[in-house]
């Protein structure tokens, strides 16, 4: 399917994403009946990763107001109109793009986009613009995450590293998370952290890192056996974040470095609660979640747009330097925290949904 | 969907992996008419991932035939009848598993499948098995490989890194991976690992590793931009196999510790042909192939069953010492090298014929 | 998939319906890039549906000015960013609902949206309503006729029959098509029928009739052979419209009375041309076109908000009577004439971008 | 996606079909745990459709034998390996096809095929044989009706119509459907058609008919509200059987000359069960059940086989005169009664689990 729709049964289409047209959006489809759910909801959402909050992100006024067109009704979701969403393009001066509109700019996806339609709306990104991820994090950050506060499920995302600067888990500490512009767990760390993207912006760089999310609450169970496994979903799912080029679950990388009897999380219980003392596997064994946090983890390139004169080609296939104007994020991984949560969210909260039908028991409590 | 089916066009339904069930097999709809295929087109691939041929993997005698029992008319695929393949388990003995059909094993999926299910197949692993890969490779490693070598693109796995013994990819040498068991592309190296993997025997224990994979030949603009980005679905497939804890794309987790202007990958025209000086991207931009070498790479868990005495509960809910009977694997690396091969090849096979749809010139060459 | 999704490449999602919501729309995913569309293409077939022009639809003033929001650059498609397209509701003056919303109406789908939302969105209809449809000819009446066009082939939908009065089709008459209230392919037909639905309205009642569409200059071979037929996509999409109760494909129901040699339509070349001498098979056979005209039939019930006191229940489970106020069709038959013709389109346009890939060669055409 | 896999969440992907291939089967995902299943209760089901077992149908002796080869453990379903049955072909003696390799037989897929695919496989039907319907019976006549069973639900099926001989519904007897070849609910009228059918053998023609399916107990709610009506995919899954020409629901092609007072279904509560006096509906409103019976009816064409010569094409372009080798069943009506509750008994088990996943309190039920 030609790609503008996830999920299987909570299905979203998002639409929109180039900077100047007239707006963007996300349609959720398959979202139950009987959940409340106002607009206030999903404003708190958007707002967390709305850009031109801080000297990290691009200082452009992004007054994101979402609407709800379609879906609820006296403040409930009313189970068949799928749920239309909206935030309208505020600025649509017409900006001039000529000088990038035939030129291949490095680390973004122009040459990829006229190789595959043949033309390319070269206003802003596109659909690889960061704007299209408003529809994710409205569907998934704000409904799906609602669906999951419901059964006691809730998601922490955070970053765990900025280029160098990493935190030792040891030290984490989740209310600080949003107390420095890095969201990172550790508020030494932040600030060191800080202190080197100053020294990436005066060079006109930019900078890469890690981020991460924790899943609990999560029911044992969870995620089908063969492809649709728990794991593979959420690796797809967070994959198709932009600037993402890794995706790890639990100990992730690591397992290649050891041996079966250190990497095996070994259970016990304890006053009739199991308990794992490890959580190698991250939550997740043979695509089904065991009940443990689900941990899913994910690298973010450094941002591809940097003032610094790059070599390139253009579509009149000549060699050229380019300069690439405006102010650009020296650092996108505090913001695709909030994508890496919105994802997450939507790939359980379809588990959920799927794994409803899985047992004749289970039919037999909805229809008995 | 329940998860027994891959692919959007090019779409797989495996069945069986139990391994005292009557066999496995996997039904292909959507290959397009016209493919020369013969049996002995998959028996060869499935030759490869059989176990039983060496000191790395556990001695059963599996002796898979493959037959082809539809979609093949006259040696060539006749687009509608799904091509229908099936192994059939030779050694059905029934073996005793009561002692395992109340424990759960660590590492294994024994209490997610419980959990999900409130039953379990025991013998052997179910769905879980590594018998269920036979019809990923008979579909994937097979026949879309065949399909993609038809366009010459083609794919090359190999194992990078065995517990501590990584391979330099300075000293890459593809002409001796199937050289060595552990399909590495040194080697020295391979030697190296080689003695590592016997003390692992040794000890009773067993190794993770990482393993690579490279498609080289693809056009540029295979893949969609948005949710089903070619990085996107290969990271679902990847990460649906069995023991896969990591999936990366290029420079992949590199990317966290990375600069924009280190890694974005600089173009340049030389003599009308389009180069990039680096590979940082693995091949895609956007979620679309640039035209140069895609890059995928997994890590392996070590193998969950060992010969050490291990803690864990039961059925009964009860704290036990368990130790696993039976020869296992010390090392599943070299074996995942196959299933690597055969999910990135149905991954790039779908794209490619979605992609068909993307363009009205398209459209026009094919009607008009 | 629950249900608001249409299509397997070209896929609509549509949205809203509810008659004092925001609005109603459609976002586009799979349109092929390079596709020339302007809002007016699209304005053009939803004027063709709008109630409100005569006297037999309900004189509401429905301005129905659709905006195309994405997935179009420089009066071209891009092929990413869906085409996402809204109507927004001018008149969404506080109706007062609270006659109708405890009471189940006759004919209306009020008691099953209880029964399976346990709640239900009482103004209007909810996606129920007919201007959910807004949506559909948006996408299929405007768009993928467009898309067909460009291959010559175009869908012509017209009434056959309402209540008594039926068009003998060896006087059908395409160019009196529009010039009629009705839509009926014969004049004098027309003002009969047109008589006869006077009476309807004077009675307060209403009444049904036969719709048809025929499909020409469609390639042979398009639509799969086995669940996904073109008859039976097409029974799909015809069904899914409210109101429709019966869908035929050529001799329809009346192959029912007849004998295989009658039945059973003979081809011969005549000049190189290969001629059917009839077209029992409405130009489908084992799923696939056979390059004559498709011919589609649907019957469509009669209203079912009619003037006249009706038995019914409401939620207290009461016996009731009741009389629907306001103004209503007394035949929706020509306004379904519409939206045959916009999901015939969506059918066919999806059949072909899937033929697209069934052959080898058909690759070789787009890769080589 | 390209047509051998039927379904959302209880999904089926049929395989074989070729008379001369090694066999044919099916694939079920998405089947709860939990059911009883056994291979007779497959066989039983089988049993009803086999051929070669009156003087109606063709005396090919198919000994159907079904294997369950995975899925099942211990009687019961295990919710993850799907369930993959297989009928092996017995008699694969090489029958002579090159009379008609070359020749497009009237009535049949031939010309289609070769259309689409540049090539057909001619031995016996391919895809469009009665052989594939193995697949469907085996996964909904048996598997999705002994789910139904659970519920209460049943599916009847039963000849209306052979030819001009039909049966009066207020005659309507079930005990007899079983008692006579041509399962008519009379047993007058199906011996007055028995008569028809040897007059239409003695002449080597044939003829068509009309079905008809009740399903009795369906609750209320089943089936979603726009495109994934309960009538829609009802209709998909019908026209999807091969010489289905025609589907209607209810009152179906009799509501084109009805008015909406005698059309509309009237609801009273008698001793507080909910009574509908008229069915008009087929038990379906706005897409989802009403909980009165569900009525599904459909024409079948004649056998396009014939004892006649006919005028047709081959390959060649040549206008020829063909008579058709063989013994071909003079009627195909009863055994489409078969199908025909299989794919009904598909869609309503597929809508059921569907449904459960639309309200938030069927979410609480399973998961608090």
């Amino acid at each position: 399917m030609p790609g503008s729709i996830f999920g299987q049964i909570f299905r979203i289409s998002t639409w929109g994403g180039e900077s100047h047209g007239k707006g963007v959006g996300v349609v959720v489809d398959g979202c139950p009946a009987g959940l409340k759910l106002a607009e206030r909801d999903i404003q708190l959402e958007l707002n967390k990763r709305r850009p031109g909050q801080n000297k990290y992100s691009s200082p452009r006024k992004e007054n994101d107001k979402v609407e709800i067109l379609s879906g609820v009704f006296e403040g409930v979701t009313t189970g068949t109109p799928p749920i239309s969403m909206m935030v309208m393009n505020k600025d649509q001066r017409s900006r001039d793009y000529s000088n990038i509109a035939d030129v291949y700019r490095p680390g973004h996806a122009d040459y990829t986009f006229d190789s595959k339609y043949g033309m390319r709306d070269y206003r802003g990104g596109g659909r690889s613009s960061a704007r299209e991820t408003i529809g994710r994090v409205a569907a998934g950050g704000a409904i799906a995450k609602k669906i999951l506060d419901e059964f006691g499920i809730s998601i922490l995302g955070y970053t765990r590293k900025v280029g160098p600067v990493e935190v030792d888990m040891n030290t984490f500490d989740a209310s600080v998370i949003n107390e420095n512009l890095l969201r990172m767990p550790n508020m030494d760390k932040a600030e060191e952290a800080g202190r080197y993207v100053d020294d990436i912006i005066k060079e006109g760089n930019s900078i890469g890192g890690l981020i991460e999310c924790e899943v609990t609450g999560v029911p044992a169970g969870l995620g089908e056996t063969v492809f649709d496994k728990m794991d593979a979903n959420l690796a797809k799912g967070v994959m198709s974040i932009g600037a993402i080029k890794s995706v790890e679950i639990g100990a992730g990388v690591h397992v290649a470095d050891r041996k079966g009897f250190d990497n095996n999380d070994f259970a016990r219980y304890e006053d009739g609660v199991l308990i794992k003392e490890t959580n190698n596997a991250g939550g997740i064994a043979g695509g089904m979640t065991d009940g443990s946090p689900i941990i899913v983890r994910a690298a973010v390139k450094p941002t591809a747009s940097i003032h610094i004169t790059q070599p390139s080609v253009n579509r009149q296939k000549e060699n050229i330097d380019i300069m690439i104007e405006g102010r650009h994020d020296p650092v996108i991984v505090p913001r695709a925290v909030t994508i890496l949560e919105a994802m997450t969210a939507l790939v359980i909260v379809d588990a959920m949904l799927m794994n409803m039908t899985a047992r004749m028991d289970y039919m037999k409590k909805v229809y008995e």
